[in-house]
């Protein structure tokens, strides 16, 4: 008998979240959306239990909350718990099955307080939502140190063509403080 | 009080896999590590558990396993429960850090059964291995019906230019033979 190779990651957000989540709210508008995003990466930030990223999946058509993912990338102990991953797979949890797409409730929409990296572009494919919020840019992202990864103009082309509307720069200068605030605190550039 | 949002997402592997793992085996060469990988892509397919998609990290010096992943979209009911996501946060667990970059036992290798999706790619990235091996093509996972994402040629650069070496066809031909048997089987194309 060799180690055991029988291991399991549980991919959580952490217990104060749960304050800043209320299923009797509705988000009816993109903006409304995209600030609880805001809301969730700051509070992540503040409470020093992550990176500054938060994002969130929404119905669309009553605007009512699915699920929600902070950055856990420390906290969680691997580089893939980005917000987008956590907040995706937590809504797939959340209504039992492995894609949105043709769940009752839908379609749905996610908003991230920051463009997607790489790898949650294609988590967001993967997801099964119709819609994309994101509110920092790449280059906002960037100039903290945070490393983005092989996203392109025709990566977000792609999501179209697959049925992603994808919004942008929604309440940038909103999603920018949180950053500058992680950077003014020191926090950690884990994909430096 | 409404619905509660605590929640975890729980990702393994199935319980099958425990028994083609085993911690005393070293793969030394690159086709060692890769035909692990489709050795479990393949069980994968024949035990009904999962896409035909397999990977495993390895320590490059001595050729030691440090974890496994088989595709478990549909059994662990998220579409982002790709192999190589799977194997990636179970080997960030075993080392107990967020990135394998710089720790004891590194430099490390992630064998994969199929080219990566985008998500695995950018996963590939924040997963801190300094190698990626890969199998079938991915023309060969989308002429099955599988949708691989936004990858470009400038996303292999993008890799290499930040320090990840890659090889691609590796025992193509044995990688391609578990993708046909998939579709022979009649199993399903989640990310169609």
């Amino acid at each position: 008998m060799g180690p055991d190779f029988r291991q399991t990651m549980e991919v959580n957000n952490p217990e104060w979240v749960q304050d800043f989540l209320d299923a009797s709210i509705s988000y009816p508008s993109d903006q409304d959306k995209m600030r609880l995003a805001i809301v969730l990466a700051r509070e992540n930030v503040m409470r020093g239990t992550g990176g500054p990223f938060g994002a969130a999946v929404f119905e669309e058509s009553t605007g009512a909350l699915v699920s929600a993912g902070v950055n856990g990338v420390v906290r969680l102990g691997t580089g893939t718990a980005h917000a987008e991953v956590v907040a995706i797979m937590l809504a797939h949890g959340t209504v039992g099955c492995h894609t949105l797409r043709g769940v009752p409730g839908g379609p749905f929409t996610l908003a991230s307080s920051c463009d997607p990296c790489a790898m949650c572009l294609g988590a967001v494919l993967w997801s099964g939502v119709s819609r994309l919020l994101c509110g920092a840019s790449r280059d906002d992202a960037s100039a903290l140190g945070f490393d983005e990864g092989p996203v392109f103009e025709a990566s977000y082309d792609y999501l179209k063509s697959r049925g992603v509307a994808v919004v942008r720069g929604l309440l940038r200068g909103e999603a920018q403080e949180v950053l500058r605030r992680y950077r003014d605190l020191g926090g950690p550039i884990y994909n430096g």
